[in-house]
This record gives structure tokens, sequence and C-alpha cells, in this order.
């Protein structure tokens, strides 16, 4: 038996458009350095920066008809998050489900398997990280779950939990956590821009960190070139 | 001993042209998702899409040298398939090569290999679909065969078959099926136009497709969220 | 016991200039086929080129402490390169250290690991070459050696070698044949401008090379399609 | 902060024995595949067999620390289950660790990255599943959780659940749906062990699965080879 | 609509055992380095070596059903070739499957993907070549082909056709080429019985295959250590 | 111009015996972790352990020409070490080579690409270590240097430095630093010897290393289970 689940709860709003512009490495690190998908999810055009709540759907592999089902549990603001139960490249989502996606006001989509339409993708302005552009079809013939608890390119997502994506990759904030990461990745954010307009005016961050003397006590030594 | 076979056929010219704007995905479901080589295959600028006829030519791992042999079996319309006869990353192509390809109309190259000179092949405009970018050179010591049947990237391609290449990937259509494939690609395209403007208008694939009987038969069933 | 070398020499800045414009595959070649860093080095926006001396520096896994020291030993000129102790994906540079090394007038980065903040980064137009674009964070805990010898992508490098890097790759040049190495490729990229022309005036690469009697010695035979 | 949750719960010792000298794969077929680690993680000597209750250890890329920790919180049945906080093959793990789960009654290691002293672990007779082999160090500068939920390999382990590994793999069962795993694997095998009498007798899975008529509903047709 | 061929031809039974014990390096040398399958497919268990008629398979990617359907038409002597449609990892091929297939006098299995039981298989001395060893199950939903030709690991296999197998690889010899392959084989195999015991007597191959002079003509130079 | 180096020095004879029985890993901490080769570096049969002197060999792709030169060069006590200019997995090596170097003393072979006849090398007892097992035959058109420094698997190996290769890897020592690392590597071993015992008797690392106050003082907290 497989199951969709509906009326998943959502992030508090304000929360999650709080995290618009802010990047997955802050909010990686605000996050005490967790949350962060496996390097090989890749953005199809760049740049590309969204935050949304996650809907959930497996997938088998070479079989994208749960998407379908996915695509009417979202809402505008969502992001639809997919995971095939065996690895797989193969091109599950195209530009038609890209623009019944975008007609219901979702952000953008997380695969972890192949894409394809990757140039109408490009052009509609439809965001995806995905493992690859693969053109190879899918079948109809397998069910699986919508909107349970996924493991997708090694972190667990749940629906409603916050995803936050861009150019380095895919970060997921619990639901619960959120109000919390997004006040700590603000703080950051202020600190960086702090700390870059010193590094940019010349200061070393050996001195603006305090690292001389950490260095030294764990046993660099400064010596001059003797070669030549 | 090898061989460079002479006046091989090419497809009719009217079909081969019916393919220009046809994605690779649609051409590959229309033969019955056949054809579409490895997903490693990636253009080297995007977007790029092409069609033509094949001219094939094996190369020795390490060894550029039957890719001259090949140049001058080329025509106006033609697209040049090369793969090693062991798997190899490096730079087999570069600007010189395709300055000559393209004096002779050819449109684009299919390399199951590196090539080099990426950034004056981008702004040549020559488009190449490879499985690396690499400034390794190679020699040219040892011969091979130019205009047999070959496999690249995991497809069967003879010469005078025709390939269409975009984003997505790499499609190979047999030549003798060619006027087949080409109706029914351009069947599936006035298809997926109105399902497309149906699907950005708020239907749902599920009920457009008739999908909720079939996947409640499979057993899906439907829950609301009992969570928090 | 870790060290960091202060004052190594750098190559002639004339010299190193001279590089400028003049491509990866050329230099390559121009000291015969030795020098190029592993393909899997890619740039992390095109097009880019950039010529300097190498600041050599290692960091362990998951860790960029090390970097900072580094940064310390940089002069308008350089180009920083950055290799782990064992394979890393890590996200070890963002716009911080960007923003530290442009204000030293470094030219780019060769890092044998991960980038994050890889849109700011192009924003900047700070190069980078890297095995990967990541937003994983690293710590600060472990020392290394900066400015010895170091191999980066499987190539040594030492400390004021020449780095030139483009959209083929990187390449190392040591800093006693650079002079050498630059005439070279001089000499390569008229004889190569040369050819482009007749190539591209439709003369083919058979006869510019005289390759037909080699060919047929070595046993290439011309036979007529006799298919159909 | 960093935890170490002490005193976690363990399965019933009863099922978890049950599941000796069942495979994994029929483990994985009786809980509705799910729960099997992704296919890289191999065992370091074959064949190898072992069930036990996971104790669960995050570590920092290239710092085996934590490991330390988690010794001392298994007891006898366990397993050590260790994944880096980001992808690392470095060897976390030899024969000192061996011998100091093997004083306290641990039966293996599932460990998401690279072990060494891999001759002296199959001489000992302590079963290693992992992503590498491989000689390189680690050090003890960083610490992480030991027996909170992780990721590993793709699935979600918790600290006293129960994990099968064989060589075709390690698939975790959750602590609670054990019972009931354990009952579904065992009627597995007694119906395999039935199939496999008749398959080996000759009888056809065609005709004991009752394949024939849908093959023919899906549109399969037998025709006779007709080339040469 | 998908076709399974009966009635294939196999090569005549006196060639294909006389391959019995030819290795597949010989096998690739004796008809011109062609018809070697891709590198990543190994054996499950070595030393391995079996040699017979190709019945080839194709499968929808995670969907083993047609491997039932390619069973029936299976003789003694034959070895199963099956690849996927789409690149796979998933375990197809597990116990029972090679039960009924020893049960027809099949000799191996060679699947470009995964297989399962791998430990009960090595038991049984059925020997398999495959992707990976994985225990990921299959469904049975989608129909393909069996006995066409087919593209696995990279080369062409008809129904057939002769496969040679061991511990360095799979090799394809055509069914019309193949008693000239073997003669061929033999040849080589004899005249390298002679080069080694030279070999082994101490004399270098320098000498046995006359090197020195083409060496020297190409530009190779001896010199003394000057090092140190 | 190529060049081969003859009379290359070797380690003193008693120092490189001295390394007879310890292991890679144990070198490689002794030497400060440095001198590990890639760990795609795999024996083709376990468990094997080597010691010796290099003779080092550049080859071009799928082109092993030069190991026959290299050959030659081998005294007994030598290990091999052969790289090739470009990334290549061709089958360079099989019984004739190994024949031939047998017959010189020479200990086993380092293969930074493929090897063949696998099964007849693991029967003669000659280990190598390599990045492959594969069929696929080379050629012998181009030449390359023998006895120059080499990077072979991310590592600079000199001629007459010291190898190690066990079946956690291959590790390079410097043959001026070897009597050094020996009596270190020596030291280490008997260290290994006392703590392992304590280990095996059920003393926790934790305790035996130190380790409780440094944890503390990072912030590890215990904690007690609450699920449930």
């Amino acid at each position: 038996m497989s199951i969709c689940v509906r009326n998943t709860p959502r992030a508090d709003k304000a929360v999650v458009e709080g995290f618009a512009g802010i990047g997955v490495a802050t909010v990686h690190e605000a996050q005490g350095r967790t949350g962060l998908l496996a390097s090989y999810m890749r953005p199809i055009y760049r740049p590309a920066h969204i935050v949304g709540s996650a809907v959930t759907c497996e997938v088998a592999p070479g079989d994208n008809w749960m998407i379908h089902v996915a695509v009417e549990q979202c809402q505008p603001g969502d992001i639809l998050v997919v995971t095939p139960t065996s690895p797989c490249e193969d091109g599950y989502f195209g530009d038609l489900l890209a623009a019944s996606l975008m007609s219901r006001g979702v952000r953008g989509l997380i695969m972890e398997a192949g894409v394809r339409d990757a140039s109408t993708l490009t052009e509609m302005g439809f965001p995806v990280w995905s493992k690859a552009i693969f053109a190879q079809g899918t079948v109809k013939e397998t069910i699986a779950n919508v909107n349970v608890p996924v493991v997708c390119a090694g972190q667990l997502v749940n629906p409603g939990d916050i995803i936050v994506a861009d150019d380095d990759g895919v970060v997921v904030v619990r639901r619960k956590d959120a109000a919390q990461v997004l006040e700590k990745s603000r703080a950051r954010e202020e600190k960086e821009a702090k700390t870059r307009a010193r590094l940019s005016a010349g200061e070393l961050g050996l001195d603006i960190y305090g690292f001389r003397d950490r260095l030294a006590a764990k046993g660099l030594k400064y010596v001059d070139y003797e070669g030549d």
C-alpha cells in the first residue's frame, strides 16, 4: 500500500519569506552545519535562488507517475522534493510538469534524478536542482508515497520543512527550527558583511580572527625560502 | 587493416531538415524510447540544438589521427560522430579541426571523449557534445575506421543515420525510419502543446490523463496529515 | 611540525605577463604535453582566463585554516593553489576569502576541493577552478604547510611556478622553464593562426600535414559504400 | 554543542537473533523494499553476514575522534554505524579500534567512509562494510554526536534500529517494526525455498507466477527468427 | 509493442567449445581488439571463465520482468546477456533465477546492472559478470524485447553471438566470425606460450620484439643518472 | 625527445628489507601522513604486501611500449611504477611482462591504469596494484620517459624511492628519509602492539589516550536517552 498525505503543515509564511536572499552556505552554517543535500544536486541554470515549503514525493526508478499525484498537493510557495527509491538518472520531469507546477505557484523542483527539456525550463524560468539532465523518458506503472518523510540526496526531508536552494546547493531546515535558524542566519549575514568590508580593506583574517597565537601553539613555524 | 568508407548515403534532405527545432526528448519518445546516447554526453555551451547526418569515426585512445581522415568525408549538413576504441578524456578536437569542419558545412561534433579550445569553439558557434573538456593533447600514430557502424556512448550509430542533439542530450534515428519518426515527433509536439496549455491553465495531469482510477486500483490511499 | 615559507621567488614579471591570452592547450603543447592538472578541475564560470605565480597551500580534509595563513604570503599577480591532504569536496573557500585575496591583487584560485558562494564569486569576477561547488563548511583545527612543493590534481606545483588557467583546464609551468615555454607558445600560436586560415579556406589537414602517405603505409584503405 | 546519548534502547534480543542467517535482500523485500543503504557500502571480505542493534556515530571529515566516544556506548550484540558530516574516504578505523569493539562483543562496523588495516581486520574476523579501503589517517580535533538519528549511505538510522548486513549490502529495520519484519522475512524464505525447488526442477517462472497472460495483455508478441 | 524472438541461431557447437580455456584478452586481440564490453563489467567471484551463445534481453530500469521471458528461450550452453534501457544498479537477478537458468544448462549471466544473493550465487557456482552487487529489488510492470540486437556495456550483442568472459572482462564474437577468431586465438596462444618461456628465461622484450632500433628512431636516448 | 635514465640509485638494502611486514598505514603515519597514493590503487588479489625500490615509467594513453624499456632497467628487489600521461584504464600489463619482471627479481607492479591476465597473475603470485582490471590491449607507437620523477596516483615518485604496498594501498618513502621513517615505523608498531593488548583486554581508548577532558572542553555532553 502507498499513501498520499493531504493537508500537511507549512511553516509560518513570514518565516519562509524571511529566508529570501539568504544563501545556502549561510543557512547551513546557522543551523550548525546540518541539513545540506549531497554535492551532486546542481541547478540546471545559474544563478538561481529559491525558498519554500517542501512537498515530498517518492518515485520508483524510471517511473514518474507519483509526481502527478504530488502536483495536486502543492500550494503557492511550495517546493517539490522528489527522490527515487533506487538511484536513477532518467528524465523524470520536463516542461509539461513545470507548466503544471507553475500554474499552482510552486517555486521550484529538487529532483534526486534527471530532468529533461532543460532549455525550455530555463526559458520558462522554472528553477530545478537535479542530479542529471537527460532526455530518457519514464513510465507510469508503479506507485509510491507522497508527503511522507523521505531521504533526498542524503538528508531527511519532511513535508513542510523549509527548503533553501542556490548555486551552492540545497539545504533543508526543520519547520519547528525555522524561526530560530532565520534569526541566526540574519545575524551571521550582518557579521559577515562587516568582516568582508574589513577584508576588502586589506586587513588579514589572521588578525581579525586572532589566529596567530593558536597557529603558533599548534606548531606552525615561519621560515624564509632557501631554494634556488 | 583499417578502412575509410566513401560515398555513404545520407537521409532525405527534407526529412533531416524537418527535425530542426524538435527536441531530443520528443524524438526519443517518438521512436519508442530508443536511440538515446548516454547521459555523460553534454553540450560545451547552452543552448545548442542541431540536426544532421552522421559521419562516423573511430579513434585510438589519445590519438586523433582518424578525425583528419573523417573530415574529408564530410558534406554540408553532416554531423561528425567520434568514438574512441577504449575510454579516454583527452582533448581530441580543438579550434583548428572546427575551422576545417565549418568550412565544409558540418553542423557539429558528437565526441565520446574530451575536446579543447572550449572558449574558442563557443565564440565560433560550433556546437559540440562531449564527455569532457580537457586541454590534454593527442598523437597521430594509430589508424582505425571511418564510416563503419560504431557504438558511441552506448548506442549503435551507422553512417547516414540522423543525429539530433540539444541540451537534453543526443539521439540517433535510423535513416530508413527517419520519415516515420519525424511524423510521430510532429504529432507528439502538437499534442504536447495542447496539453501544456491545459496544464498552464490549472488542469491537473491526474484528470487530463485519467490517472485517478488506475492509481486507486494499484492501492494508493489518500490520508490526512496527523502529525504535530 | 608545519611550516609556512616566506619570500618565495616569483618568475620574471615580463615573462608571466607574456602568457596573458595564451590558451592552456597551447602552453601544454609548448612544453611537451606536461604540467596539465586533472580534468576534474573546472572553472566556476566561463569564460575565464588567468596567468600568475603560484602560492601553494596544503589543507587538511574539511579544514580551511591554512588558507588564512597563505593569504598573507600572497602578492599582486599571484594565484593561490590549494590542495587537501586527502580527497575532499567541502566548500573551503567563499566570498570573504575572495575579498581578502582581491584586496591583495591575487588573480584567482586553483582549489582541488569545493568552493562556495559561487554566485557571489561570479559577481565579484574572482576566477576559481575547483573540483566541486558545495556549501559544506570547514573547520579551523589542523595545520599544514604553505609554500612547499605540493601535488595538486596530479601535478607537482612549486611556489613561484607559473599557472595558466582557462576554460580547458589548468597548466603549471616551471619557473626556470618559463621564458622558453613562452617563446615556444608564441611560435605555436603564430603557426596555428596560419594553419587555421588555410583550414577555414577549405584546405584539408590530410594535405596540409602530409598525412596521406603515412596513412596508406599504416594500412588505411579507402572503399566505396556497398550497403543498402 | 555535541551530545553523546547513553542508555539508548535495543530491540528485543530474540527478535534480533531471529534475523541471523536471513539475507539482506529478503529483509529488504519483507519490509516493502525500504531501508537499504546505498550500493557503495561493500564488505571488506566475503562472505560476511551479521545482525545486531545500531549504535550511531557522526564524525567530522578526516576526524575519527567520536568513534572512541561511541565505543564506550557499545554492548554485546551491537553494530557500530558511522557516518561523516561530509563525504570522505579516509581510513577512519583500523585494527586497534576493532580490538576494542571485539572486546565489547560488537559484531561489526558500518562505515560510510574508508577503513584501514584491511588484511588484519580480515584475519581477526571482524566484519566491516565501508565505502573504501584506504590507509589515509585521520585526526582527533572535532566533536560530533553519538546515538542521535543519522543518515548513513542514504538511509535514516536511529540508535537501537536493527542492522542486517551481508554480501548484497546493508539494510536497516526500525526497532518497533522488527518483530513484524522478521515474521514476513521468514514467510518469504519458506515461500522462496519452495519456488526454488520448482525452478531447479525445470518449471518456468512464466508458469509458476502466471505471467503469460499479463505479458500478452501488455503487448508482448512471440515471433520466429528470420535472419541469416 | 515488444517482441520475443524464438529459435534464434547458435554458433557451431564445436567452435563454441573450442573457446573453452582461452582468455578474454586473447580473443579480444585475435579479433583485432574489438568486441570488449566496458571495464565496469566485473565477475562476482574469481576466478571465473565461461564461453557460450548469447541470448539477449532488454529490461526496463528497476524491472526484471523480461528476464523471466528470456529464461524460456535459453538452451544448454547459452549465456544470458541482459541490458537495461537506462542505467540502473538494482539487483535484477538472484538465486531463484539462477536456479531456473541452471536447470536449463545455462552457463552464466552478463548483466549490465546489479545482481543480488551474491553469496548464494557463489555457493551455487553460477558465474555472473555485473556492474554492481546490490540487494535493491525490482518490479514486473514493463515489457521490452528478447533476442533482438542489444548494446550491452558499449558493445553490440546479437542473439547467437559467442560470449567469452573471465576475470579480465567480457568479449563478444560475431557468430559468423567465430571459427576464424578461434583459429587466430589458438595461434596467438601458442605464440605467447613460446614468448613467455623466453621471457621467463631472462630474454628481454626489447630484443625478442626488435624494439631497440624503432625506439632509437623515435628519439629515445639513454643517459646515466646524475643526481645525488 | 624522451630519455631512459640508467644506473639510478637504490636505497640501502638493509633499510628496504626492514620495511618487510610493516603495513602501509604504519609507514604513512610514521612519515607524517605523506606519500600515500590515491585510494583507487587497489591490489588485484588479497592479501598482498611488498616493499622495494621504485623504477619509474611514463606511458602514453593506450600505449605500453615504454614498459618494455623499463623492464631492462629493473634489478632484483625493484618495484615497477607506471603512470600514463593522461588517464587510461586499458590493460597495459599481462602475464608476459610479469614473466619478464619475475625473471629479473622484480617484486611487483604499481600501475595507474588497467592490467589484464588477472587470474594468471594471481596464479603466478605476481602482486599488482592498479586502477582497473581490463582486457583492452595497447599499442607500441609513442615513447616517453623512464626513471624520471613521475606523479603516480597523486604522489611524486622518484627512481630509487621506496615503495610499500599492501591491502590498504601504496605509500612512497623518499630514499634519503628511509632510515628515519623505518625507525619511526618500528617504534609505532611496538607502541600499537601494546595499545592493542590493552584495548583487547577491555580498556577504553577514552581512558588510554586521555580523551575525556579534551572532549568535555570542546563541549561534548552526555545525556540519557529520552525517547520511546
